[in-house]
């Protein structure tokens, strides 16, 4: 599949994303109008929707196409989103510019951006079940699994506590190593989980290849995304460059250098594709993602 | 059952909570060791467990008694003090002390109070799948859409939302009620659901009428938390007395007066104690949880 091609693959479900999630984030009530304002605020209009696209791409891959694909993929993202919400607040990293916009505790306040990313948690659980009748309990309860270790201490959270513990210091390359595929890795790894288990693919060493396939994906998307801090065009990426280095915090780059980094991103995008023809699916977008994930300039 | 009885069952359950919890909360890894020290910190050794409570005592009350019950009490008790963390932070309450303690921001730092609310979130979920093998997957789907509807808009985190954007103004009956029964009673609510669930009661009269009976001890349970704010003692209650009113919040005290808030606390007990009758379970331990939520002194 040639770039054009892609993109316009790419950009078919980025929209069927962004509308499954203006469904799911209704406007409420007016008692609670301003917190369901910061969500649909921090969710709507922008990202590149990997999380959500892996979900998809998976699903599509092992012959599924269904709406509980939809739910899925608007969980992950609503998961991502909470998570970018909370990385932004003032306690944490303290970005101003989010997707190219104020970030959600800039444009509305801090309290409402924590509950804004409290309740997108809780609506990513409640549309992961909600959104699958169509799916054997079993495999509903096995997305549930999925999601909540992938985004817990063993996975995004303790990602994002190790991330916040290496403020000032310099971690060496198996601390970034370990903060990276906690925090980045684990929720890209589960969205290809859930894209698999929705499509009825649960366990088994095919099972175990696509999640190894999303586990490298993910290692060598945030490699890159140091790699685009140092290197990028705030304008084009919506969000500062040099902002690692500008808060203190280590990373790929200043833990290995450019020329490393460069060669571990290739390198892991190779290990996901290995185990995608491990999987079976090596001639499938899957493919290309991996691809893509390394390739880009934001 | 007479006073003494009673507390000898509460404490029993409390003992086989608290142990859950332990079990529940491993000390994890070193690179996220602070982060889980700030989860074992904020939810172990402290608390009424109410929200415990009535899952077990529900479950009982149906007959049923297995470790399915601890995980859902986990569940709720892990979300309970996350919503604490969170609700005590600078950019909501501000409050420094909790369950007679310093507060988790006070005692650890804000970044990780925000990261150990968010991580026992995801955890509750965690829990609530792993923990009931021994349930059909149609119940294990059950709980899981009851917990995440119980805390996200349109429960919990919607009646914090409301209670935030409520400071410094007086809001009427009305709007006191439609707070405190999100904020608080929804997931006492679905506490008791989720013990409902657990025993088999998944849908029809008895659960609809176990709800109603869990909405109404959840809300009689804030109104006296609002009346022990006016007059109880910061010492028994491990939490500043007047922090409402200090913090400029409107309560049912405000919104009513004391006499009135009195009053009302006693007849959502006896609304919640007719629902109990309807379930045909009026004459249970359920009957005298519901006494204890309003005659306790904190």
């Amino acid at each position: 599949m040639n770039a054009a091609q892609l993109q316009q693959r790419i950009g078919h479900w980025q929209a069927r994303i962004e509308a499954a999630l203006d469904r799911t984030l209704a406007p409420g009530d007016a008692a609670t109008g301003r917190l369901n304002a910061a969500m649909r605020y921090s969710v709507l209009g922008g990202g590149k929707r990997l999380r959500g696209l892996l979900v998809h791409v998976t699903g599509e891959a092992l012959g599924a196409g269904g709406t509980d694909l939809d739910a899925c993929a608007s969980a992950v993202e609503l998961i991502h989103a909470y998570s970018l919400i909370h990385d932004d607040l003032p306690a944490m990293d303290d970005d101003d510019l989010r997707r190219g916009k104020p970030s959600c505790h800039r444009a509305f306040d801090e309290g409402t951006a924590i509950l804004a990313g409290d309740a997108l948690q809780a609506l990513a659980f409640e549309v992961l079940v909600t959104g699958t009748r169509g799916l054997p309990d079993a495999a509903r309860v096995q997305l549930i699994e999925a999601l909540a270790r992938g985004i817990g201490t063993q996975g995004m959270a303790g990602g994002q506590a190790i991330d916040l513990g290496a403020v000032g210091r310099q971690l060496d390359l198996a601390g970034v190593a370990l903060m990276h595929r906690r925090k980045t890795g684990a929720l890209i790894e589960t969205s290809v989980a859930l894209g698999a288990i929705s499509a009825g693919c649960t366990g088994g060493p095919r099972y175990e290849a696509l999640r190894q396939y999303g586990s490298e994906v993910g290692f060598a998307f945030q490699i890159q995304d140091d790699i685009l801090d140092v290197t990028g065009d705030t304008t084009v990426m919506g969000k500062l460059q040099g902002a690692d280095a500008a808060h203190g915090k280590p990373n790929y780059v200043s833990a290995a250098g450019l020329d490393a980094a460069r060669v571990a991103a290739r390198r892991h995008r190779d290990a996901a594709l290995a185990a995608l023809v491990t999987a079976g699916l090596g001639d499938t977008l899957l493919h290309d993602m991996a691809h893509f994930v390394v390739d880009r300039a934001h």
